[in-house]
């Protein structure tokens, strides 16, 4: 029988990870599904169907496996943004806040012309700082950011609502409440 | 003017990253043009045409942009193969040996089901020692590995003498020489 279950039902909830009182959206258990990593995959690109996008942008771990797939589906090349260190070339850095502390994102400073579309994927947006670290490596490069899209929003961690401020188009395949 | 230029063109060698006297074959240069991540993953897909597979499992970090691309075209799942403590549900694990010390990959224990045709997919084959733990983690919940595909074989690091010795088979779209 045909499966009609929606994406956010693919996706498992982890309690305590990394720590406690943390409610861990697992979307590994969506990525392993066929259906459910198909549409995830497919919803994430409806949005833009038609218009120009020249580079999809990811941001590392997860960011890499939705990225890379959108990305060969467009049939326009793939650009990692990486956690300091990782990428051999030269590189511009932006550093941004985490819970205790900060870390620092980074791009080959060769990735991106100016003037390009990009579109900027990863799985989820909390407080979205990862999200406008990369943001703001892109456009430093002269990109034109087309929008940016995720899997899972946490609305209430207020990441929508800081790239919105920024002047993103946002998108998002589903919601949960909680952190 | 229609380019026909080979994979290994758009692989940029940087020399002494990440420590003096290693080549490093940079892929992110092949990843961030249209048609040379477009024929890529093409190319990584060529030998296993008409034949089942069930999953693709993609080795961290790199191997999930080429995994979620290619399990993306196969309408299939994926699975990421991942670093010590970055899966947030029970995994099992395998150490490898790195040039200095050890390093330990984990997979969630639910990820693959006995009897599931694997494609494992990374983007350097070089000593082997990443996709032998892979593997082995892939043949301990009972998947049945059809190939291992890569990018790029270092072929005097071994690896692939290696994972042949292991009864893979080995898919590989250039080579380089040196380290």
């Amino acid at each position: 029988m045909p499966n009609s279950k929606p994406i956010k039902d693919y996706i498992r909830t982890i309690v305590d990870f990394p720590h406690e009182g943390i409610m861990f959206r697992d979307v590994t258990t969506l990525f392993a599904d066929p259906r459910g990593f198909r549409m995830a995959i497919d919803q994430l690109l409806h949005p833009y169907a038609g218009m120009q996008i020249d580079k999809v942008v990811g941001l590392e771990a997860r960011g890499f496996i939705l990225g890379g797939a959108v990305a060969h589906q467009l049939s326009v090349g793939f650009v990692p943004i990486r956690k300091k260190g990782k990428l051999p070339g030269a590189v511009i850095s932006e550093e941004y806040q985490l819970e205790y502390g900060e870390a620092i994102v980074e791009v080959h400073d060769d990735a991106i012309m100016a003037g390009e579309k990009i579109l900027v994927v990863d799985d989820l947006l909390a407080t979205g700082g990862t999200a406008e670290a990369g943001i703001k490596l892109v456009e430093r490069l002269g990109g034109e950011i087309i929008g940016c899209a995720f899997v899972i929003d946490l609305p209430e961690l207020g990441g929508r609502a800081k790239l919105e401020a920024l002047g993103m188009d946002v998108h998002a395949l589903c919601d949960f409440e909680g952190v």
